[in-house]
């Protein structure tokens, strides 16, 4: 048999148990003070986007009021204008229809922004409001279900505890009626080892004179041996009966242990996340969908924007000098319209309405023809000349004025740093060297073509010469 | 010959070419003025435009500036959490990623509009200016060279003018000399048949007394006759003169008609165009730098957002419960870890670790086990029961909360007209009766998905039961 050092002791057992249950407890208390914190984090986070919302809703409606302020400013303007032909004229020129446009985006753009602002304000806060009520109302049945499951489970672990004890009560009954009835057995043995040793010590003596010695001591000693062997019974009874209660007492213990594993088990692997689950019914569900609707009022808005540019983008493509010039002209053709022909008027019944070349002034008309001949196939050579000279300086005007500068998809590309943004940008566009030198090249293009144009001859007035 | 009532006097002609000059240069004033009405319009359009977009500038760095505000505020609140753990801890939850994502939208929105502020003024801005610039000088320059050319073409007017009345005078004196020489021509005629009647006259008279005065009188007649014939040489001589001059004036006068007709073409058909070519040399092609700059920014400005705004939407689609359920469990593992399993603790030595089912104890626990497995038979079934309903109600929780409501595309969806603006949103999402029936339905589902939880009978404590 092993030494009783080796076992641990009932007080130690049940300390352990009752500092396990106390651990128990104290992580149950934990679990609802997490789901505490995670609730109002929640609450919090949901007044922020409130707040947020709230705020953003200000700041989009103060710049759709600035938007159409702006817009009215300058369509007052055109408004003012009483001449209604007169505007009717101005706009289709394709610059003011490009104006109008960029007004009329104005316009878009801040009715959408107040469309944003409302959106905020009477969809999207009201469903914050709406997921904040419904998280709120959940954490508090979650929380209800959970603290009921919690007192399940402190129930099992302390129904536990109790079938331990009454094991241990039991299992030292049963030891102890052991003890009592091996005890009763060894003085049984004993008994027994001592008549059989008086016995074989009596055998030399008179037969007559110890056989009533003999008989006597024999009567006591079987009188002492049955008092042992009742004793012996009775224990052995006791011991019987404590032993089975100590089995029935293991059983219980050993079936508790089971159900309270299980118990166990089934609180934290499966309680726990449903409580969890419970508390999140519907809360991303519905935050996906107040933030859907941000996203569909955001994309809506991008979208009506982008339909806007695009007409400008239409009307810039549209910006043409040609027709522009046609509807003035047309506009204002009592302006440019030629005069009537200026016919010969026969002086006196003058009846010669051509010109006379017969012999007396034939001659010098031979002649004159044909210096003018010869001078205008001059000006022909150098009104080539002249020509081809002002279409190259005019092309390079016009690649300098096409050239495609405007491209400023760099400003928009930042570092992915959110946090320290100060735009670049800020270098002003007439300030680069490239463009200066651009510009003053364009000038002094300009001025060529203009000295060219001013000073080379009219071909059409050489006839007059 | 016609009558003299048929040709138009000269002094009429005169007078009505007079008109018709009178005519031109008006309508060359008039064109003159046409084009610095087009001039002051244009500056004037550049000049809005201008302020235009400094005024939207203005507006924009306002926006810029409440945006920064507002994603400073709660990013404050954010930094001014100590504990950087439980910042890190919370920045894995779903809801707070998107939370942060909105707030970094906010501040890129403000960075955007902070960049289009800057690129209105100092790139947009500065464009219009030049292209006022631009337009202005070359006006100027083109008004100069149609003077010119109008003072070219009056010259041309004038010439004609002149050329005309030559043609008039000499015709006159043309006709005058024709009119002359045949007044000599009946003179002449008419001495001549004098002469043969006196001869006629004379034959009956005596030859002697007759022949003196005969000859004195012969002699008399052919010097008259011979002085007829001188002066009608004379007339002749002066005819042939005028008659050459007034050709000549009449061929001067047909040139100078059809040149100045050429002339009057080209100013009409040629030079008005070159002259509104030149004052729009450059100008639409810069405006459309500067409108497609305002549209690149505008674009961008689009793109960036979008950008953004997919990013929240990626969030919002990875908003789930379970990962966020499975990162809380995983942070606070301490207090969501289960207990260590509880093992039999043996008393006293106690081998058996098992539960003891021979014969005395056999019969209760067989009997037991037959009790139990009747019961959890019948808690099975309950429970796939009680298991279907609360699926089936977890459900129709799930497709309340997942409605897809957020689609807000009509609320972008106006009328064409551009004036009359007032957005037709401002219907709370919660008013809506549809939506108040669902919250209560949603409510109601919850409250019994509650209840049955709460009230089922819990499989594993039956075992201690």
């Amino acid at each position: 048999m092993t030494s009783p050092a080796k076992f641990r002791k009932d007080k130690e057992i049940i300390a352990e148990y009752e500092t396990q249950v106390k651990e128990v407890r104290a992580q149950l208390l934990e679990q609802l003070k997490c789901l505490d914190q995670q609730c109002e984090l929640r609450v919090q986070l949901l007044q922020d986007l409130q707040d947020f919302f709230r705020k953003k809703a200000e700041i989009e409606m103060d710049y759709s009021r600035n938007l159409e302020k702006l817009a009215e400013r300058f369509l007052a303007k055109t408004r003012s204008t009483k001449d209604h032909q007169f505007k009717k004229d101005q706009n289709v020129l394709s610059p003011v229809n490009c104006w109008n446009l960029l007004l009329s985006q104005v316009k878009r753009e801040s009715r959408d922004h107040a469309t944003l602002s409302d959106l905020y304000l009477n969809n999207i806060i009201p469903r914050f409001v709406q997921v904040s009520e419904d998280s709120g109302r959940l954490f508090k049945k979650s929380k209800e279900v959970g603290l009921q499951l919690q007192e399940d489970l402190m129930k099992v672990l302390n129904e536990l505890y109790t079938v331990m004890k009454t094991y241990h009560i039991y299992n030292m009954d049963s030891i102890n009626a052991e003890s009592k009835l091996k005890e009763a057995e060894k003085q049984e043995e004993k008994q027994i080892s001592r008549s059989v040793r008086q016995e074989e010590k009596q055998t030399p003596r008179s037969p007559d004179a110890l056989t009533n010695i003999k008989i006597e001591e024999k009567h006591i000693r079987r009188s002492s041996v049955k008092k042992i062997e009742k004793m012996k019974e009775k224990r052995q009874a006791k011991y019987t009966e404590n032993k089975l209660k100590a089995i029935k007492a293991r059983n219980e213990y050993l079936l508790a242990l089971e159900a309270t594993n299980c118990c166990v088990f089934k609180y934290y692997i499966h309680d726990l996340s449903d409580l969890i689950d419970c508390c999140d019914l519907g809360y991303h569900a519905s935050l996906n969908r107040a933030l859907r609707t941000y996203l569909s009022a955001e994309f809506n808005l991008a979208q009506s924007k982008h339909e806007g540019l695009e007409m400008i983008e239409n009307a810039a493509e549209n910006l043409n000098a040609n027709s522009d010039k046609q509807c003035l002209m047309v506009t204002y053709n009592t302006v440019f319209c030629p005069p009537a022909r200026f016919d010969f008027q026969s002086h006196m019944g003058d009846t010669v309405a051509h010109i006379c070349a017969q012999p007396p002034v034939q001659g010098e008309l031979l002649q004159r023809c044909q210096q003018l001949q010869s001078r205008l196939s001059t000006l022909k050579i150098e009104n080539e000349e002249v020509k081809k000279t002002m279409e190259a300086t005019l092309q390079t005007i016009q690649d300098i004025v096409t050239i495609e500068d405007f491209d400023v998809s760099d400003c928009f590309q930042y570092s992915n740093s959110m946090e320290s943004v100060k735009s670049t940008v800020s270098e002003t566009f007439m300030s680069k060297p490239s463009i200066a030198k651009r510009r003053a090249n364009q000038q002094e293009t300009e001025q060529f073509y203009f000295t060219v144009w001013f000073f080379h001859p009219q071909s059409t007035t050489v006839l007059l010469g």
